[in-house]
């Protein structure tokens, strides 16, 4: 397996994803390499720190870099030597088997859907997340590949994330749920209501009906559909809340317990490890002709290192082969 | 001033509106009276607990009571004697000054829209909340009355909602935010992008720009603006995720001090006390001719006493007064 990574995406690039491709080394199989993306003399600088590198890492030179902040299709048309784009087509050329980025995550998505296309029935790729949660990991999807849903595409990450829950966390049969704001058939937007339906009908989902925000840390689903936007949202929003709520508690509990700094400090840190997007080892693209992770834009090494596990796992769990089967059994359902 | 309550409403109806309006007493100025609108004979068996009653509580009975999840306007159509309706007739005929319900959320939404049309200039009523943060409290609004949204509605929720913050919470020209999933003004779906210029172009709103679920945590802004299916998701979300969070802290934490379990707990509770609706004594519905203030369903005789409070609040500092102003000064900028 080769695994391409754009060494030059991230905020701290290619500091962080250098160290976390030497890290991955205890990932890989025997053969296994890791190509890195981007410009030779950065990357070479910080491959010194392990004489072994050339064993399990090559370097492909890339001489652009999109911004965090670039409009992604403009910028992929204006820089086609750019790390990030030359790492989707190398995928797509089979010159790699997978690619990660924690790069412009606009730009990413468009280059994995330019250049890899679509898996065989899939109307639109989507980004999955898994939360940790009191009762387990919750996968959502789309959590930001595509802003403009419609009903036959959510109802497809119903499906790719039920694989990817059962292939990767090992959840047997997923439970899957709909994003909305009542458990009722008639709330929702519009969108919500004509997917309702698609799920209902596709006998091979555990659908079990709609889902509010809260019941994402209950307990009551392992996959939670919703479009990009809401997505997105979402997973920011977790992000700035976990943050947000410790540190409330942390404050009041210090008050309240003097002397015992350090070991409330220390299970701050454990929950926020929990929250901790360095410890998912990035997001999928789901749906795409290939292997996409994206990686959090702060990304440390330990991000990087997490990302090229997930990408072992997905290929070895055949993930890819298992959406198209279970998108071409669901789909004769739901077009009765 | 005199306060409708919907005795019937909430899940735990009448026994926790009866008990909120008697402990609501300490609120009212002389002659102010809290008029119990719904079923006499089990208002009275909970009024029974306070012998002064009399002096500043009236009844006026309705033998209908809305379901929490009956469809709104079918609910409202067939049930015209539902507290839910009399208690918007009765504020629309000047039988009472403000409206306060824990029931359904939707009819009380419609009942409001129909009863007590909308205030001047104003194109859709909006659901404000307020949500405390480590910087201090934040609005956001709509959370679910409006989930079809148009960019004319959300950049009156800026305005509406800039109103109720300063009026309400003390806030000085408050900073408004318009949720996205980015910052730059490309990021976003239609809506979003619409209503950004809808809001650039008001020289009397201080708007800060796109800001993200994470932001609503730092500090950035005072106000949130979204669509209601947006917006609700974000409010459950909050609910359920400050409960998950703290749940697994506290497991972690009580591993770790044995013997502190107490002090831990209670240190707990004062935050989940902060994240508590019954602390903020519902929302208003922004935006129609009157007061109509909506509480959680599971508002405890708390939630509906600090609820009888900010109905006074909204009243004496002139809220919908407000409105009207900036809104008709507001939209001259925004017409140009």
């Amino acid at each position: 397996m080769r695994i391409g990574i754009d060494a030059m995406g991230g905020d701290n690039a290619p500091c962080e994803e250098v160290r976390g491709a030497l890290a991955a080394r205890q990932f890989l199989d025997r053969g296994d390499k890791i190509v890195l993306i981007g410009r030779q003399d950065a990357i070479r600088q910080h491959l010194a720190e392990d004489p072994h590198w050339p064993e399990f890492i090559e370097i492909h030179h890339a001489e652009q870099v999109i911004g965090m902040d670039e409009a992604p299709v403009e910028a992929l048309r204006s820089k086609p030597d750019s790390s990030l784009a030359v790492m989707t087509q190398m995928h797509a050329n089979g010159q790699t088997d997978a690619c990660v980025s924690a790069g412009n995550t606009g730009a990413c998505v468009a280059a994995a859907q330019m250049r890899l296309r679509r898996l065989r029935g899939v109307h639109r790729p989507g980004i999955a997340i898994v939360t940790p949660t009191h009762y387990g990991p919750v996968g959502i999807c789309d959590v930001g590949a595509n802003v403009n849903c419609r009903p036959q595409h959510l109802y497809q990450y119903g499906i790719m994330a039920s694989v990817y829950l059962q292939c990767i966390c090992g959840v047997r049969n997923p439970r899957v749920g709909l994003l909305s704001i009542g458990q009722e058939d008639a709330k929702g937007n519009e969108l919500v209501k004509q997917t309702r339906s698609l799920l209902k009908s596709d006998a091979n989902l555990r659908f079990v009906g709609n889902v509010e925000g809260r019941d994402i840390f209950r307990g009551v689903c392992d996959v939670v559909v919703c479009d990009g936007f809401v997505g997105n949202v979402v997973l920011k929003l977790m992000e700035g809340m976990a943050e947000g709520v410790i540190r409330t508690l942390l404050d009041e509990l210090k008050a309240m317990l003097p002397g015992k700094e350090n070991t409330i400090r220390e299970a701050a840190g454990s929950i926020i490890a929990k929250y901790d997007y360095n410890e998912y080892g990035g997001a999928p693209l789901l749906g795409v002709g290939g292997i996409c992770i994206i990686c959090h834009g702060a990304s440390s090494d330990r991000g990087i290192m997490n990302a090229v596990r997930a990408t072992m796992d997905f290929s070895k769990r055949r993930v890819n082969e298992q959406i198209m089967e279970l998108l071409s059994t669901g789909q004769r359902v739901a077009d009765v």
